[in-house]
């Protein structure tokens, strides 16, 4: 135990920082007077207090941490920060469980965007601005995941996105790498951040409003501060600034931090993955824009395709925004989106899923399978951008997907034994591991994963942790061979 | 297209042959006088005609076939077959269209046992025997496919299974191979499906019933003569000797060969597949005996054993027979039935899905890949029974299991846009690319596949075909590389 202490250390550290992040939605309290501030101090409170705890307690055995601690400090984070953030729902939703304020934040970190909750509208508004804010700071945390932990640690093939990395490549320690690519990514973060809340402010949300949802869209996250999500606002305006920032949000930030450094667009038109992903996007809305009028769901070619914009888009990019209830659409059309979440948005992005790179080495692989069938001694390596792919990484890639649905399949037959319908229990599990939020049925945009049991909650939980860690970074904590040294 | 010849010469005659077979309903219809041996004599005048006009056509450009050819060949047979074995279906049922005589024919000789006809007991009887005649014969041909073509073209991985394949394994040349191995292969299968007829016999069964239960039980069809499939019966010792016959159907005809050569039994116990096998089948049934009776659907455990038994065995063995409407149970139970029909049987049985052996390859790959996060420099090579299995194989297994998911979503997602309902969508894909038949709602065990539409129809026979030619037999042919030479 005492060997894992430098993890420890680095956990009690995150925390403080946490409970720091705390005073946000406490100014929010103090200047809208919703008076709730004594609850976020005392929050903040515990938070710093246990993270300088377990700080002190674990700072004396010093060791540099190894790439292999990231694993157990990315699950520990994911997994305890939750248990902090929940706090202030505690205390200020009425007969909110442990179970349900545990979901909300887990929902809120991992930019799941999954609510257990209804009324919001009636919620203290920092408890709403807090929610937000929680996918704010998870998707800081998933950018530096994704971009320098993961790739690092070499899980489910993502060392192949190295390249992209702001920030020392050949060091293998893990805190000044982690530092560096922060720095990076964070900045292009903020800003990005910055335009997306003055976007908001433009069309006319007021500053909590758009401070909350500039929170959510960032992230990827989907959740608001309205039981009726964006159909609250009822402005195209507002619909349009989301599209755009939810497609900013959906691409690599390494590009972005390319960008700025050298002052040119270049590297984003240049990216495969990027163009891809906008390719797809537009092609997505195109189809179900047409599907929605060949179905005259609506009459309007208009109306069709501002809702086929949104929520296609919205699904898509797994933030899980609706303005409309979709689950109503002829079923191809919903099905088509969530499809889509599965693999839409790009790797070192705020959203979830497998990501775009990653399905395009597994058709790349296919292609070549192909080839190889009609040509067997002329085997070509894949490549990706022009570089070689080593198999190594091709077989990273397909362990992730191979784990990809067997945790689909096992979700949902967990559900289906809780007693789930098969069309609630499949999308939730589809929407939590691909961190999108909103499902079907039960769990469809029109309702939310209030209904569910205390069970069934623990379980989308830990679904939406596992898909957040991509798989790996947590499953491999239940190997004998982890703890093993 | 004159290249092609030497491939039509061979489809000429196996059609030849394919209208010999049409002696047996024949035969059978002469016996119990049910007044349609002429359709029959007409049926197998045209299918013997036609293939005997090919063979003569194309018998001058004679070159020797290549492996690839097997792809073709292969394609062709599956897919020009059905339409000859539609003949006498449309010849003696009054209104039947030809999309769902094809798909009859096709359910047939893939040996998916899906059926659109309803009133089974008024129709002739010998139209009952064709129809599971076309099993037993399909899963002739299945088993040559699965142990002599498909490994030698490389198929998704199924060279990793050359070393049980009895005839000569070094010969390139197509024609001796499958000729030498469909001996060997065709002899043990024969002696089976001979224990099995006297089984059911044994049971109770009347000669005609026995025969045609016997056909559809040996080629894990689960076609049958009444509505009520299995449930007509009502027997014990009926459902028992269709349990035996099925398990022995679901594992590889290369290892009877090899008990046959050697006069023991110990190649079945030594091999891991085989083991796995029955091992999987007594979990199954076990589990789904527990929750039956955990929730009360039948509160006798000997009911639930028993109901457990045969319909879960005939499920995850592909077969599709049914005694209860299992559809009914909680959707926990045909849930997991229909997810282990795509994967439970064994490589080189007449079963379809994925097969036990290329599933226990890909979860030793993702079990190297959790190894490999933790020691990048030790990374050792995946072993099946001892013996290393090369990169290649790894690739072509999971370009399969890709394809497989692809398909799968492809499938659904054109019956969805049909408009189709979702489970019956989702579940009659799998229940055609794993060649099992029944699905859920509305291609359920107590309905079947007649109420489906004419394009429907033939989205789920294109999905049977493909599921049978191991999907790139088949696909190979739509890219362009094929073709061109
Ligand atoms: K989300
Ligand atoms: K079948």
């Amino acid at each position: 135990m005492r060997y894992y202490y430098p993890v420890f250390k680095v956990l009690g550290g995150v925390l403080m920082l946490f409970g720091l992040t705390m005073a946000v939605p406490l100014g929010f309290s103090h200047f809208l007077h919703d008076g709730i501030e004594e609850g976020f101090a005392l929050s903040m409170a515990i938070t710093i207090a246990i993270g300088a705890g377990l700080f002190l307690h674990c700072r004396h055995l010093d060791r540099e941490l190894q790439p292999h601690d990231g694993f157990l400090l990315a699950t520990l984070v994911w997994t305890v920060l939750p248990v902090f953030g929940a706090i202030p729902l505690l205390l200020h939703i009425p007969g909110l469980s442990f179970t349900d304020a545990y979901f909300e934040a887990v929902s809120g970190l991992t930019t799941t965007g999954a609510t257990v909750l209804t009324g919001l509208e009636k919620l203290p508004v920092s408890i709403n601005i807090w929610r937000c804010f929680m996918v704010l700071i998870g998707g800081m945390g998933i950018i530096v995941l994704a971009v320098a932990i993961l790739p690092l640690l070499g899980v489910g093939g993502s060392q192949v996105f190295k390249a992209e990395t702001p920030g020392p490549m050949k060091d293998d320690k893990l805190t000044p790498r982690i530092a560096e690519t922060a720095r990076g990514l964070w900045t292009v973060y903020f800003a990005i951040a910055t335009a997306c809340l003055l976007g908001y402010r433009w069309a006319g949300m007021s500053w909590p409003d758009a401070f909350m949802h500039m929170c959510s869209t960032m992230g990827l996250g989907g959740l608001a501060g309205y039981d009726a999500s964006f159909a609250a606002f009822d402005s195209l305006k507002v619909e349009l600034v989301a599209i755009v920032f939810m497609l900013l949000s959906g691409v690599n930030f390494a590009l972005y931090f390319r960008i700025w450094q050298r002052r040119s667009m270049r590297p984003l038109w240049r990216d495969l993955e990027a163009r891809l992903f906008f390719a797809l996007m537009a092609a997505s809305v195109a189809v179900v824009t047409v599907f929605l009028v060949a179905h005259g769901v609506y009459p309007e070619w208009t109306t069709a395709l501002r809702h086929a914009a949104f929520n296609v888009i919205s699904v898509a990019t797994t933030t899980g925004f609706a303005t409309v209830d979709y689950a109503q659409w002829p079923i191809f059309a919903p099905i088509l989106m969530l499809f889509l979440c599965g693999f839409a948005t790009c790797a070192g992005s705020t959203g979830g899923g497998i990501k775009l790179s990653r399905s395009l080495l597994l058709m790349k692989q296919v292609q070549r399978e192909f080839t190889r069938l009609l040509h067997p001694r002329a085997v070509r390596p894949v490549t990706l951008g022009g570089a070689v792919v080593e198999p190594q990484v091709l077989f990273s890639v397909q362990a992730f997907m191979l784990v990809y649905g067997a945790v689909l399949t096992a979700g949902t037959m967990a559900l289906l034994l809780t007693g789930l319908d098969i069309i609630s229990a499949f999308t939730a599990v589809v929407a939590c591991i691909n961190n999108t939020g909103p499902g079907l049925g039960q769990v469809g945009p029109a309702n939310n994963y209030q209904g569910l049991t205390d069970l069934q909650t623990w379980i989308c939980s830990i679904v939406m942790l596992l898909g957040r860690l991509e798989l790996f970074a947590m499953l491999i904590l239940f190997t004998p061979q982890f703890w093993r040294r």
